[in-house]
């Protein structure tokens, strides 16, 4: 049984390499290196796995999911510049391939202190396009 | 090759144990457990797994997939309280988890009668939240 | 200038008429009339019309809006039953219309207090329904 | 009759005054005065108004009315710092009213040379939050 | 007070002028003029004005509302071609602006008969482009 | 790592086989049969998996992605009709099934080219209905 919560952050980000010139970012990265930054809503879906709980019919109480992505996820990235000002992104690449693989790695040890475990992290970046990491 | 049909509906429900206290109850579901209900509009997608029909280059005729949803789920459960008026949540927690256990249960024999499998049966109780079921 | 916010809300309801028979609701409300409720998850947009404060750049700050909608309508009728507990709709016919005209009428003083008007409240109670009060 | 495009672009901003204190901001604009700007996908809707042209059973080029949005706004603002990258931003407070307004004032002469009208300029900033404006 | 209904329907079209030559139909209504059809999933929200009813706490019965979009409107445009099949787009152009005026004028007297007023009708042919039209 | 791109794409098709009469073509097809045509808004999500290039934060340049489906797929099946115009689904049965296949197969050799891998091709036919397709 899968359940999964959205939660939701708007933060500004690109996507660079300090080691490129600016015509080497422009030429990889596009307008998304815009060293004047850019910015988005993303859509975060956390999805966890587990046997349904016959005391609750739950997997895990969401009440208690949608807590942790927010405690460890959403507080630390809502409205921040995600190169700057984001501990967990220091010295990476703010892609969105790049923050999945992250938030997956923080919320893994926390879900499964409750009895139930990560199974992926989907990450909106606009309409158009998500990524997807299992682990 | 997979094959998804979203069907809705609306429902009452309050989550609780009857062998709990009040307090107990608001404890562990919190404003879902509110006695004198609430309801949401559902919606429901099932996934169906098979092989192309050469003939009519169909998984499953769609129409007839709905049709086995509406017989089966829908024409039973909407405008309806899940806990008092449906038989098979009979003594049942009314939770998405459960709700979506269940409906593959009685799902997975029908589909099956049409040279189909059923794979997976996804309800959504929010925006913000769904439950996944494989069997 | 028009500025929206949406809440959300999950409730309970019917449509019934206390003088009718039960033959007569459900002729005239159909299976919303069902004696044991049915729910809904509602979408509500509230727009309020003012000029734009030049310190600000906010017709209305948006927080503020958030707040009074939550304080008055939000709080009172989420995870409720609306026939048998929300005091702003005793004695009302529960309908989508009743509710978005109950909704205007509670929430207009209120914005008035901030500088603004309320200019329309539209609640939605599917996808597929939903009505526009203007006052 | 009137006709509706959509376009959608992402950028970063901040809410601030030049003249009020960081607290002062913090204050009155939350946590969207961050100094190190947040972002958002912003969608924008542009209603033009007139009469259906009997030749072609438009009242105006589609291709057109996008053509100039994106000439004239999209261009200029998509991928970019709203309050450091815009000309038509520059000191002005980067709020969803102001947007609007800005915008409309920008696209209303090039929609008449059309023969058509502008009627409104609807932009979302959040799903939860947009702003009308008619001139 | 308003209530809207929102229909769906799925048909091919094309825009063309009989006395255009293929090249001025291209010049003017580009790859929508292919002589071969394309097609859409049409989403028609039909907005009608009233008193609500204090007998029934509704402006009009939705279900009354549905029933005269499908009798009217969707059985005879729904999977059909609408510049072949549909007779009440015979020799008009079968664009959104022109579909949405006709259906007007279809649903009007329909819709009077019920002691309410057509407000309006909206049609979207693409999420990114859509027609208002309000008699 | 699971990156997906959406495109879309508007066309007219019919389900029917030749070998068979207007009436079995009913029977089976029911009105997507009809010999006129219909047509959709086609909603194409194209997934591809990877590792995260260190070099750049991505699986795969989305842009690039986004390419390779419009020269492929979109540029080729927008704005046509599926039966007479689409080389790749000549003598094939237009049913949403046998898109995805063949969007798979024709998708999965210009995608390897990239040092990625085609996971899933998915296409909304309409909001109640897709498809999937892992090869």
């Amino acid at each position: 049984m899968y359940i999964t919560r959205r939660e939701r952050f708007n933060a500004a980000h690109r996507l660079f390499r300090e080691d490129f010139s600016n015509e080497e970012n422009l030429k990889v990265f596009g307008k998304c290196s815009n060293p004047m930054w850019h910015g988005h809503n993303y859509e975060l879906f956390v999805t966890v796995k587990g046997e349904i709980d016959p005391q609750t019919g739950f997997v895990m109480n969401l009440k208690t999911l949608s807590e942790i992505v927010n405690e460890f996820i959403i507080s630390k990235i809502d409205h921040k510049n995600i190169n700057l000002e984001v501990d967990f992104m220091k010295d990476k690449i703010a892609s969105t391939e790049v923050l999945a693989q992250t938030f997956f790695e923080i919320l893994k040890p926390q879900i499964e202190k409750h009895n139930a475990q990560l199974h992926c992290v989907k990450l909106y970046e606009t309409e158009n396009h998500y990524v997807e990491y299992f682990g």
